[in-house]
Order: structure tokens, then C-alpha cells, then sequence
């Protein structure tokens, strides 16, 4: 029967909300119940919109292919970049439906032929081309790692992409050293936090972070100096640093392209890595987004000749799944792990959700609730107080505006520090 | 008097070239015999244009201001860079008549006040923001570096500009590590073979060079690959390296800038530290270059994003004299000067040329004649064959059209290996 509400919505997509989020409530009763075998839950994107395109549904579980590892998953690592698949700003899409999800941890189950290197049993994490967010996943070996003894599945969950995308940035990318200085959107969000750390573990690291004022009082901790997103960062940061800053790392765009490049010292390094900034009302048109993500202004290289400064971008899932990354990945996790058993870096989880609390889950993220990683655990149940929330959430979804700084319902969702 | 000529052809741009050639030979006799100890010898470049801009002339000596020294110049280095400033195509040019020259060796003469760090008769190289082809400049202590014993004047003068920059480039910029693979047009170059020369101080780091086809022989030795500037190179490059490459290195601008970026692997830095494509006839109004200047290409940052590269400029003139990195380059200075005492790095030597022969030495770049650096000896005197041939030279680079590949005369310039 979950399939077949999947199909249907893909089909009718002038269903009103009200009877998505019954069928919703229904078809998460009759998953709860299900013991075949064969299927697994999993979290489907019936096509690209608004938080009604996610449900939790019933499919056939898959099986390891050649080179292929079977993951029985503990937890899912959300992420920004699930918003932006969910509206289908992205290049090139795949076509809906789909499971979304590039991360996971959890432990090996089988394992395809020819593939070496894993065994049952193992407690693994991994990346994954979509499919991530269900109870069995399947994946190319190269993409998993074994998790140290002491790092827990909702650890590994938020580490893989977040902190492997801050070291490369960092280190690879924008050549940090020795009494450099950083400035990064987003301080508070779970890639933030993986630079404060990473940067905490070079001497003489100056942080300028950026985050919503509610999040000032946790994360002052993790970096060096704080602002408010709504001030005007680029005044405040001369008044500490009139020459700038050595590296920006960008997960906005738009006018924070131009802000960050004026921001660089000599030689300095802006990173794009993201554009959240396109990601407004839950139910905006994928093309008027998809319009301004072009419309960003372009740069003139001789501008960047004459100015002695350094533009780069960095997706880790088109490295990943699109360029072959996945040797040079390895290399990257191999210290990562290393500076996790030192006890140099540690995952911030925000908050743990059941599949079933996915829609809340990301509007948590939207509304840039977040300190640290959300996690979808696959063996929670959904609260009663979330199910009671979800339609009301969800209608704060479906606006067109904007719903920054309305933080009235986020009390009310259950997180952990 | 030759203050006066120089002043009467600032003013008197219509002089017809023959003019202009007879007063140079005279002028020139004329200062060879000069002994007042208050006047030296200079290249003077008396307006934005032609060959026929630069003369020798009598200038009153400077002396040093408080936090500068004082240095008799035994050899000036000649980089592209001054021929662009001689065609005023650079960004904000001072206002002619002027002294051109950025780099110089010699011997500390005198110090000003409050300025340490440097005796009366050391052994120096500096970088000089203009006036370095005089027989004595002053300039700011943060830009004077003691030579190593075992250094020449004349490799002094071929070091600091070309060495610190691809230095920087390779390094601070584009990040160059074990492994890595690099492209750098203009391989036999003064900079291109600095550049052979540092990769080769990293493990296992593949050089790919381009130069005219006249230099492989002379600098095959120093890449891994080397193509002619004239082969459809992105299609032999990726014959070799199907991926593409780390770095680009890229002092031509215009369509490399495309083809540059379009040759580097994921995370790869196409690196634009000059735009020689733009100076090509040597009377083409400088107007008409600034404007296909500004007409290069611009980059989307979210290209950048999704193919996951890094574009980057660096000018190393605005680095020193315009942002402030001086104390930045004395950290590079010092890494380099140790590599040089190891026998690391060594630089390589064109040719050596008179104050007076600075327009034929001039066409030799622009005709990409060289491999290595030129050099103008403050105490050479211009050879007989020289001055014959001075009329002859000067007539080709008043050509409209481009001279490329009209070597003819170049077998008869002297030139060192």
C-alpha cells in the first residue's frame, strides 16, 4: 500500500496537504508493522517541491552488487543539501521518486563478490549516491570506512561528509597554516562546527563565525570571534582585522560572493560551497531558484590577478559521486580518523529523528535551528509530541515567505547537545 | 643635455623614429663620458608606446630617505612585465617620463637614517616599485636582501622577481605537493624555468612545459613534457594525463584562461599571473590592449563550484608595492636563498645586455627569443654588432604586426648560456 500512495502522489500532485499528511500518519502505522524480509523502510521524495513530497514508504530492500557493501543502517546524517535535492536545485537530478540521503553509519550485512576489505559485522560508515536515508543501503566499498571502537553510529553519522568537506576546504583547498585566520557562514551548523574544530588544531588560528544570535551562547566556545548573520559582517571584521581575513568559506552565495572576495586579504582564498541562500519558501518554484542560481555575478580573472586573490569552489558530493574522488576521499578520512582518536575532533549532534520526523527534521534545518548535525536514527520511534506537530509544521513549511527568525515551534522539538 | 632631449621627447611625441635613433647614439657617447658625481646613467621611458619611448639619459642620483638604502647597481633584471608597462598597460601606470625596472643587484653605497640591517659595501638584490635600470637606486629596506656568497650580480638579478613568484604561486597559491602535475606556458622563460626548477625540489611532481619550438632542445631537460606553443596542447596534455592536470600556470591569459581551467583536475588551480598575449605589435595603441584586457572572460563562481576548481590571480608587483607584502616575501625570500645554497635551484641566465641595448633585449622577450632570463649590465658597454643593429631592430618592433616567428636576426645578438 506504501508504494502505491508513493505512485499516486507522484502522479497527483494537486493533492491537497491535509490528505498527504493523513496518508502520511496511515502509511507510518502500517511501516511500524511490517516484517517482511524482503523490504525495508525508507524515506521517499515523490518529486521535487515542499516538505509534502517526503513520506516514509516500504520498498525492496536491495541487494550488494559486484564491489558493493550492504549496510544495516543505524543512522542517516541530514544534511543542506537534502533541502536542496528535495526542491531539485541541483545539476542534473536524478528523476523522482528516490530515496535521498548521501550518508550513513551502521554494519555490514553481506557483501558483493570480488569486494575486499570488509567483513560481517563490521560497524562501517559510509557515502552514498542517494539512498541513504532507509534501513539497508547499499554502496561501493570505496566509499566505506571502519568507525574507531569508541565513536558511536550517531557520531559516524554526522562526520563523513561535514568533516571531510572542512578538511579538504581547509587544507587542500585554501592552504591553511600556522596564524591564518577564517571566516565562515554558518558557524553553527554542522560543516561550522567542523571547521572551528579543524581549526582549533592549527596554532594561531583566528575564527570569525556567523550565525543566528540564538546560537551565539552555544558555539562561543568554538571559535574565535562571533557575529550575527543580520549585521553587517564585513564592517565588523575590519573593525578586528582591517586587512581581512585569510580564507572565507561560502555556504550562502549571492551578495555573500562579492562581500567574501572584498573580504580577502593577499593571497586569501574565497570557497564556495553551497548556496543555501537559494533555498527560500518551502514551496518556491526549483526554476526561480534555479534562475538566480545562475544570475550570481561573474568574476573577471584579471580582477583576481590585480587583486592577488584566490576563488574556488568545492562540492564533496560531485568529487564523490561524479570525478572519482573516492582515493583521494580515503586519504582525507584516514586523518580525520586519526585526529578523532587524539581526541582533536569531535562531531556536535544536534538533535536524533526518526525517519517518520524527516519533513520536521528539515524544517529545523531551514529555519537554521541547528547546532551541530541532525541525525535521522533509524531505530527511534517518532515522539508523540512530534506526530501531534507534524501538520503544524509542515504548514509552516508550505509558506512562501521566508520563515527566518520565527523560531515559535522550535521549543517544542526534542534535541540533544 | 640629456635631461633636456628626454624632456623635448616627452613633449615632441611626433619625432620621426630616425630622429629619435640618431639622438640615442649620440646621447649615448655623450654620457659614456660623464664623471659629475651627482648625475648617473638611466633608461628613461619618455611616454607610453613603442621601442622608441626608451633612451638613455643623465639623471640627478637619488639619494636614500629615511628607512631606505642606497645601492650602485651592478645588474638589472628585464621581465614582460616591463614591456607592458612601456605599452601602459598595466593598471594605473605612474605618468611618464619614468625609470623602468623592478629588480637590480649591486653593492649598499649608503643608508638612510633609521633604516638597519645593512652595511656600507654589502653584497644585495632588491625589488625597486620602478627605477631599477639606473646605475644607483634607493629603495626601502624591506626590499633589499643580502646575496649569498657564491652568488653573481647577474644571477642576483635574475632571482628575486622570477624565483619569489613562482615560489608563491606554486606554494601559498596553488598548494603543490608530492605527486602533483603542472602546466606552465612559457617553460623557457625566466619564470617558467623557476618554476621547472621548484617542481623538481617535490617528489615525483610532472612538469608539462610549452615554448616555441627553437627552445626544446635547451630546456627539455628541465620538464617532464614539453609541447609546442603552437600545438593544439589540451589535446596532448590529456593524451598523456587523460585527467588533466593540478596547476596551471598561465602568463598569456585570453582563451588559456579557458582552456587552462578547462585542463585541470577536480580540486585543480589554474593560477593567471600575467596577460603577455596582450602586448603584440609593438606600436598597437595601448588603448586597444586595455580594452581586450577587460574583455577576458568572466567565471561563474558556481562553475567553479560544481566542477570543483580554484581560480586564482597573483601579481607579484602588487603583492610588494601595493598591498603591503613585503615581510611575506622576505619569509619566501629566505626558503628560497636556502634552497639556492643547497644547489637547488639555480637561476638560468639568457643573455646580457648595455643600458643601451634595452630595446633590442626588449624585442628579444617580445619575440620570445629567450630561455632564461635577460639581464642588463650596468657596466657593459653596447657592443659594436649592437649598435650597428640598432636602427635594423628597432625598425622591426615598430611593426603593426605581430613579429612572431621572424627569428632572423636573433642569431645575431650575443647571448650567454
Amino acid at each position: 500500500m506504501a508504494n502505491v500512495t508513493a505512485d499516486s502522489a507522484d502522479i497527483a500532485e494537486e493533492e491537497t496537504e491535509h490528505m498527504i499528511e493523513n496518508n502520511f500518519v496511515v502509511e507510518a502505522e502500517n511501516v511500524a508493522s511490517s516484517i517482511d524480509p524482503k523490504e525495508m523502510r525508507a524515506v521517499i521524495l515523490a518529486g521535487f517541491g515542499g516538505l509534502n513530497k517526503l513520506r516514509v514508504t516500504k520498498k525492496t530492500m536491495p541487494e550488494p552488487q559486484h564491489g558493493e557493501v550492504k549496510i544495516r543502517v543505524k543512522a542517516c546524517g541530514l544534511n543542506f543539501v537534502d533541502l536542496m535535492v528535495r526542491q531539485g536545485n541541483i545539476d542534473s537530478p536524478p528523476k523522482p521518486p528516490l530515496i535521498p540521503g548521501f550518508e550513513c553509519s551502521g554494519i555490514v550485512e553481506s557483501i558483493g563478490e570480488n569486494t575486499h576489505g570488509f567483513e560481517i559485522g563490521d560497524r562501517v560508515m559510509a557515502f552514498v549516491c542517494y539512498n541513504a536515508w532507509a534501513e539497508v543501503v547499499c554502496t561501493p566499498v570505496d566509499y566505506v570506512y571502519k568507525m574507531p571502537d569508541k565513536m558511536s553510529f550517531q557520531e559516524a553519522a554526522a562526520f563523513s561528509l561535514n568533516y571531510v568537506a572542512a578538511y579538504m576546504m581547509l587544507f587542500e583547498v585554501a592552504n591553511l597554516r600556522e596564524g591564518m585566520s577564517v571566516l565562515v557562514h554558518s558557524a553553527g551548523g554542522s560543516v561550522g562546527q567542523a571547521v572551528a574544530q579543524l581549526c582549533s588544531s592549527v596554532p594561531n588560528v583566528t575564527v570569525f563565525g556567523i550565525a543566528s544570535c540564538s546560537k551565539h551562547v552555544a558555539i562561543r566556545d568554538s571559535v574565535t570571534h562571533i557575529f550575527d548573520r543580520n549585521a553587517d559582517y564585513v564592517q565588523e571584521v575590519k573593525k578586528i582585522s582591517p586587512e581581512g581575513v585569510d580564507i572565507v568559506l561560502d555556504c550562502l552565495s549571492g551578495e555573500h560572493t562579492g562581500k567574501g572576495l572584498a573580504l580577502l586579504k593577499p593571497l586569501g582564498a574565497y570557497v564556495l560551497y553551497g548556496a543555501s541562500n537559494m533555498v527560500t519558501g518551502e514551496t518556491k518554484s526549483f526554476f526561480s531558484i534555479a534562475k538566480s542560481w545562475w544570475q550570481v555575478e561573474k568574476v573577471n580573472p584579471f580582477k583576481l590577478y590585480e587583486e592577488n586573490k584566490v576563488m574556488a569552489g568545492f562540492s564533496l558530493l560531485n568529487l564523490l559521486f561524479k570525478q572519482g574522488g573516492g582515493v583521494r576521499v580515503k586519504t582525507v578520512m584516514d586523518k580525520l580518523l586519526s585526529l578523532y582518536n587524539q581526541g582533536r575532533i569531535k562531531p556536535v549532534v544536534d538533535s536524533l529523528w526518526a525517519l517518520e520526523e524527516v519533513k520536521e527534521a528539515m524544517q529545523r534545518i531551514h529555519d537554521r535551528g541547528n547546532v551541530g548535525k541532525l541525525i535521522l536514527d533509524i531505530e527511534k520511534s517518532p515522539t508523540p509530541l512530534m506526530a501531534n506537530d507534524s501538520t503544524e509544521t509542515s504548514e509552516a513549511g508550505e509558506e512562501e515567505e521566508d520563515p527566518e527568525g520565527d523560531n515559535d515551534n522550535k521549543e517544542r522539538m526534542p534535541f540533544i547537545q
